[in-house]
This record gives C-alpha cells, sequence and structure tokens, in this order.
C-alpha cells in the first residue's frame, strides 16, 4: 500500500469552471498506484469542486448561470467585506463540493465517459488555487510494495 | 490492509430515487474488511448518490418534487440535445453527489439506524447506471493480511 | 498503514453550525498518522456536514438563511411527522454532506487558512449528534508500523 500526496496550484481567470482533470492525472501517474482511490482537496471557501460532463460547453454555461440565480449577488447579505460578489462565492461553495473521490482502476482515473473534475471559481478576480491530491492504493507490481 | 473494488450496474426506471444500500453491502461482505471505509462512486453526470431516510418513503418523494423546483425543466436552458429533461439532470446532480463514504465498523456500513444511499435517476427514460464500489481497511484477523 | 476510527458525539442547541474542528483534530492527533486522509461521516438525515469560512460569522448567519430559503417550512411539503422544520432539515442535508474529506499532511488536518469543518443542525430542537471519525495513513516513523 502507498500514499502520495501533492499540492496543485490552479491560476483562475475570474468565475468560472477549469478543467483539472489532466493535473489530477498527473500526480496519479507519479504516484505509482494502479488500484486505489484519488481524492482531491480544495483549501479555500469561496471555489468548488464538481465533475461534471465535458462534451458540450454549454453544459458549464448553463450551470454557472444557474449556480448565479440560486446564489446571486445581492444586497441581502450581511457579509460583503470584499464585495457584492463574496457571500455569493461562498454559498455556491457550499453547492457544490470541497473535495471528490474518484477510484483509480488500471493505473486510470475511473471517471465515466464524459466526466471531467473541474475547479469551479467563483470570484470575479483571478486567484491562485491550492488543491491538495491524495492516492492511496496497490502499486504496481513492477512497482514495488503491496 | 486490503482493497477491494468492484462495478455494480444498476438498472433504473425513470426518474427517482433507486436504494443501493443491499448492493454496496454486499461488495463490503466479500471485501473482508471490517475496520475500513466504502466510498461509491457514480459514473455518470446526470444521475447522483444522496444518503436519506430510509422510513417514510413521502421524504423521497417530497426530495424529488423540491429538486425538481430548484432545477426546472425550462426553455431557458442553453443545452437540451437530449431532451428538456437532459440540463435539469445535470444540475440536480450538482445539487447531490458523484460519490459517497461510508465508514465499515465490525465488518458493516456504520450507517446511522435510519440512512440508506440512493442512487437518484434524473432523466426520463430507464438508464443502466455504473457504480464504482471500493473498500479498504483492515481485514477480520482469520481472513488474512493486516 | 494504519486505521484509527473514533466516535464522536456532539450536542446541538437548535438550528446552526457547531465548529467540531477541534474535535475532529484530536481524534487526529489519537490516531499518530502524519501523512493521510481524514474522513467525517454523520449518522443523520436531518443534520449536515460543511467545511466554510470561519473568520466572520456573518457568513455563518447567511449561509443559514440561505439554505432556510432555498429549502423553507411550508405547508406543501407531504412529510411533516415531526413538525414543520422536518422536511426541511432532510433537503437542508441534501444541500450539505454527510461525509466530509480533509487530507493530512505533516500531522494536521490541510485545512486552508479560513477553513473550519462546521456540522449543521437543522431540526429547531436540540439533539445529540453521533460522528464516525475515519482516519488512515502512514504513522509517525517514531511511532511505529509503515
Amino acid at each position: 500500500m502507498r500514499i502520495h500526496q501533492d499540492k496543485v496550484e490552479v491560476p483562475t481567470g475570474g468565475p468560472g469552471p477549469v478543467d483539472v482533470t489532466e493535473r489530477v492525472r498527473g500526480v496519479v501517474a507519479t504516484s505509482g498506484v494502479v488500484t486505489g482511490m484519488c481524492t482531491v482537496f480544495v483549501q479555500h471557501t469561496s471555489a468548488g469542486l464538481v465533475i461534471q460532463e465535458n462534451a458540450d460547453p454549454a453544459v458549464l454555461r448553463d450551470l454557472g448561470r444557474w449556480l448565479a440565480k440560486l446564489a446571486p449577488e445581492s444586497p441581502e447579505w450581511e457579509h460583503d467585506d470584499e464585495g457584492p460578489d463574496d457571500m455569493p462565492a461562498h454559498a455556491r461553495s457550499v453547492l457544490t463540493r470541497t473535495s471528490e473521490n474518484i477510484p483509480i482502476r488500471d493505473g486510470e482515473l475511473a471517471l465515466g465517459v464524459w466526466q471531467a473534475l473541474y475547479l469551479w471559481e467563483y470570484r470575479r478576480r483571478p486567484h491562485r488555487r491550492s488543491l491538495v491530491v491524495h492516492v492511496v492504493g496497490l502499486a504496481s507490481p513492477g512497482l514495488g510494495e503491496h
């Protein structure tokens, strides 16, 4: 059994999803884990993780508009220290995930055909977001320990 | 420490929850893990996982109607390649989970008295949904490695 | 590799968030795990987990009001066996999490600077809530097995 943990920094360019699947795949490849689990954790409360369809970009546009409707900018929010997009960002992060798990099979992320992992930036301004990628499982026979 | 991974196919009969707790219990029993963690992952973005009350079926009916209100069928969605239920299904999958974790204690899923794990189908038509069930932990003394 | 599992009982005083970060930290410290993963699971369907900002309490007040708007008390709910706050509590638990994962690095929860883990009580009356805290990973060299 082996554990491999890595920090991944993701620059964001304002509101919207950033596909981080390849970055996570890179960590899994480095880990040498063939059968196991990959958990991705975002160290922020104004951005979130979501696994969604990667085929038609209209899906992501629709989701962005819909999240903005469920948690809109509004003078009703009490907390607005960093502007009108501050509190809606926290609320949208509650609707999505702080961590996502993806099983590893045959050395690959066991995503469905149309699934990708997105880091969703909810603030207006570009940020640098930190992910912790944690991989645990059995390494391939050729690579060593079990 | 042992890892056991299995794929479980779940047929759905149109919109609504399917209790998959027994299927997952079967994988845990096969794994031989006595103290550990079970993670269930759904390989689709138009169905979701949710742990909810299994006592009164009215809870599930209420949740179905409420999810449909938060993410309704509407001409406002841009993405409608597969019909009016396409995009609401993606949105409802965001509100629920792509993966759920359930600890294993004494060889059993450590669910609360009223908890069950549901796969929620969000598309109108029946589907065949794939779950990956990942179990990791310590096997019972009689069964082998630690 | 070691596994440590503990049950944590959390008294709640009616609707609102309870910061359980220190309780979880205590379990991690006892486990002796230095590099690993901590998963917290709530054994109820009318309370939920959420990782959110711990700096300004107004964030939590805003989130409470917003969750109450998305899943309000209403005569439209079919299930009301335990009163008008029964079904909204289930719905709010769907919007938040039954389990949360937090990586462990250098023997510490790898939370971001402003992150804390909250157990959110959604029922009007105080409850006693059960959490299962599951820790798995590599122990420090001085402490033993790898």
